[in-house]
């Protein structure tokens, strides 16, 4: 079948370079004569109709998508809740039934002539685009995680946009915490992988990097602290990963139990607890959180975002279908989902950044 | 008497520019043939010699404040503990004792042959500053504070960059806050004056500024937020001084009594609490803090903090005294302390900048 | 008479806040209820129609100002040919006769009911709109220039952000210039007065600066170039103004005459000859020119246009015209049109930014 | 044998990361507890000790290596004039000899008991540092070039940064060129291949890049900025790299014979006065050259450099010699200087970011 018409949407959270992917892939299926189509915020656009008086699915020409590869958010929206595959539908008695509403995404596409899927989204995502691919419907996936944990490609985009404003924020705080002797903690994304935190933390040259992958002794880490301030260093920076875990499992705080409320605190406020108890060091906390979501993406990211962009047209228009777009060897190559689908990439242990990062004198605080 | 060595200090808390003020007075003084001595920590460095073994008094030459300029923080360290005119001294039954140690570093002025000191701080430094004055000590001040509550000067060095920072993570929240159809507070410096918050909310465009010249009502504040809502705008952003203060006097938040640590919650926690509950939108914080005061100086700072230095020494040189350098007019004048000390200079309610927000349609909650 | 209905436009070079000046007028101005319309390309949109087949005056509404307060250049165009005073015609024998458009723009303003006008540009763009104010018809002017040459304001918008991108090349250049033992000539612009040179050379740590208001002695230039280099220091770095003239005259480069064509080279280029002749060194020149014009504002700059743009309209609705919004003091004041048409304002060389040069031992060549 | 001591050496041009490199091996090295000397200026800290009172070779230690990493240049010194295998000495009848003095830099490290170099550079360095591995003396190499055309890895230090750049740059054009309809042509660096053109030019969205790797048609061109012109697009961006070439071989331009000497115009300029010629648009060249050498490195080249300067130190712990550290699949290994020298790796026709640039309809003039 030869493909006349595409549908574009990015699902899950916000990562710079959304728009760059978003243009790049219009204008390379402009440029073979397809039309184009944006399902506004995730599949919302199509399954809740009556929020989108404009309409929830909108033509994307070459105007609509000028000047946006620098900007960050989506021009579509996204969303991470309402999963069309176990979609809620509040029954008679108050209660939730989770439907699969999948067919009916199909049955839209086909109503207006769309013959093929072009979904930018993360793990999610991609499993929900493997739903259409099952039913015969051309998908080709691109790869969207700021956290870079994804299989099948070396480097997400937006990644690097994110660990380069961590890294302006661990210099911010380097000043400040030497001139103030303070010990600074700086928590950020990486709920499975601690890759932000590793890139971040070595670039900007933190004490510690705590990271999912590496369970930590709280004590080797105010040894650190406490090394250094006998050397005349009397500050440090402690990089954490929302994901890091203590290695005797235990992540209470004196005096309370948390998990309360993300706003009681994550692992970036019980660090700093521990930290300040065991070193008598005044230690501040600052969580850069949705801050590494958004803002214009990096030239590294722009670039990324505009190949994958281009690649996953080119990919529908050699008629693959159930694959993602990744970068390999600094190539774009085709994987299929179910090398990837369900599968979480950590940082390898013995990796050459794991291997600067201790030659730099940096504890993982194993 | 003709000046022939002088001393420098850096008090209070962090600022961009510091470097810059300490390098430029280096070689403005060198340059008049005049030795330079840097002070460590405020006054530490001579109040507390035994935790300098290589000295509390630094000789400041060329090479040693070479390609400081742009760097973050203090070359020679800061603090805001142990004001010397109230220096606490614990006493045999453990209880402590105020001192006042100014005389005692004047002996050390004396000592190493200073004729004169260059202070650089905000009103507490510049109040220390004036006990020398008092007691016949030439001393000259520069002012420092990244709020910019400083009287005596139009503008103190480190704000610039502070706001531009800050105006930086609003852009960056900004296309999150959209992609997620949420409401995301920012809450940034400022405990009496809204400057920073003012300044970066209206560059970033912010819906909504909270400052504590303007005490807000929070019901307006959700009214804007709803009001957006209903033309289709399903995200809001609000900037808020750490020192914003409701009309009604109420900041406890529901079901929890505030203020019991800095780390439950300050002005934006509290905002978004309320927030959430009047509007049922799902409401973030970022708390941008420490953030604020390191990193690389801007451009007109490091311009700015360059002035202020030379002409803190040319000040010296023309024999002036218990005056502080300010910029008026886009230019460098000096002003007595006494015109000075003790004052905060919030923002004018009638400034243009008040009316730029009202004009761009950003409330203020009033 | 009450306003109802306004034209905005562009005039002369770009500078970077231009968007957000249109922005900020075209939302104050739907705030109080006025339509706005936008004419393209200086007056081209409505002396030229033939070329705007969409319209030469374009409606200007809250979609169509949302997002751009940071984007370069102007989403209105603009132009620096076409005069519409001294507007030139062809005749029959080729020859070209010159004449004024003034009344057949009151016409066109007339026929779609504009009644007033908001010009933002520099002082030619200014001499044009009092043609208007001449005839009775309302102009409130918004000053425009990196330069910052204008009278009536103590900065212009734009001139931060090109200071700071110039400043930022001089840091480059500064690391490449010290490795590679080079002297390195930067051009910035500044055809009249030196004032992005003198704010870059002195935020970027030149060695020298060459600026319109003081004729250097080539001669001492090298010296200082020599000096340094006795001094172990192996490189130099100099800012020229692209009107910098040296104090005998001449202008002409060895064994070439100058001025054949902007590309032999201008002032950059003739001061570079002349040191690599005196000292003997390998000198380079970068040409920064059009890099200064675009580009996002800075967060000074895009706040100091919201500023201006939104005083523009406060004024125009106070009933002022033939005034220009400017900035004194830190606060937007009106001056009119009288007092600044056809003046040009240097750097005052006593002001304490040249006393700062000099202090830290960059030489004018004087 | 057990290293105890090594020799770090930067040579060629500069390239934002080479001071992270550097800091990263004094590091690795020190906590194997090696000693570290620099050799400043390539070898000529060894080769010319006249010019160097304070010495030409520096321990390299902790606290000489503090706070560089971000900084632009390099600590060493670099140079690219005087090959120690080809070395220039003047005969008595004012001719040159050319002499190999790779035995004399072997007696010095000799003498200073170093048993080993780790060298910076591009293939040049590496070619001089081969012919110590042949003397038998252990050598790691690090490469070096911002046009990241060294064979055996996938991506060199300091690339990303002259993107990063570039790209800038060429927003900033964007914004000036459509306000003002002109051809803007930036040319960049790369006279043998065309990265930084193709990567700087896709992120940028230029409408025509112009490298060595596929020579050009300038009516191709011309007819690219013509098209625009018709359909209301006034302006046009060209990416040149220094080493474009037209598919005619004619690099001429009218009225004057090019190449007399570098300042008369590259490519640039070459390519502006014939689209000016063939268009009748008024077309400006920016040449960003030493621009791009300079500055900090970004977070990516941050991160690269620190790992590969590591990685060297570890592949010299391990024994390894006559080998360079590269990237490949997201990770460093070691590649012997014989699969790597004298050859130039320039970017592959059938790449995917050639096909991306064509699919966003960038022409390479083909």
């Amino acid at each position: 079948m030869s493909i006349q018409s595409i549908a574009i949407n990015t699902g899950g959270g916000d990562a710079p370079g959304l728009n760059a992917v978003i243009r790049a892939s219009v204008l390379a299926a402009l440029n073979r004569g397809w039309k184009c189509y944006g399902i506004r915020d995730g599949y919302h656009g199509i399954l809740m109709p009556e929020l989108y008086p404009d309409g929830g699915i909108i033509p994307l020409t070459k105007d609509r998508v000028r000047g946006i590869t620098h900007l960050g958010g989506t021009i579509l929206g996204t969303t991470n809740r309402g999963n069309p595959l176990h979609y809620p539908v509040e029954q008679s008695d108050g209660s939730y039934l989770e439907i699969n509403r999948a067919d009916e995404l199909l049955d839209k596409f086909h109503e207006l002539n769309i013959d093929a899927l072009l979904a930018i989204g993360g793990d999610g995502s991609l499993t929900i685009a493997n739903a259409f691919v099952e039913r015969g419907f051309p998908v080709v996936g691109v790869p969207k995680t700021i956290d870079n944990d994804l299989f099948g490609t070396e480097v997400t985009f937006g990644f690097d946009s994110a660990v380069s404003f961590a890294t302006e924020c661990i210099d911010r705080l380097h000043s400040t915490a030497e001139s103030h002797h303070r010990v600074m903690i700086v928590e950020v994304m990486g709920r499975y992988a601690g890759w932000i935190a590793l890139h971040a933390g070595v670039a900007g040259t933190a004490d510690a990097i705590l990271i999912p992958e590496i369970p930590y002794s709280i004590e080797k880490i105010a040894q650190k602290v406490t090394d250094r301030e006998q050397t005349g260093r009397h500050f440090s920076i402690i990089v954490v990963a929302e994901g890091a875990k203590p290695n005797d499992g235990d992540i209470s705080i004196i005096g309370k139990s948390v998990g309360q409320s993300e706003r009681l605190g994550g692992a970036g406020e019980r660090v700093a607890k521990q930290i300040e108890q065991l070193t008598g060091k005044e230690t501040r906390v600052v969580v850069l959180g949705h801050l590494l979501r958004g803002g214009t993406p990096t030239t590294f990211d722009r670039l990324l975002s505009l190949r994958f962009g281009t690649a996953a047209v080119r990919a529908l228009a050699a008629g693959e279908t159930g694959v993602m777009v990744g970068l390999e060897s600094s190539e774009i190559r085709c994987v299929p989902f179910s090398d990837v689908a369900g599968k979480m990439r950590g940082v390898p242990l013995h990796s050459d950044t794991i291997l600067t990062a201790r030659d730099l004198g940096i504890t993982f605080g194993d």
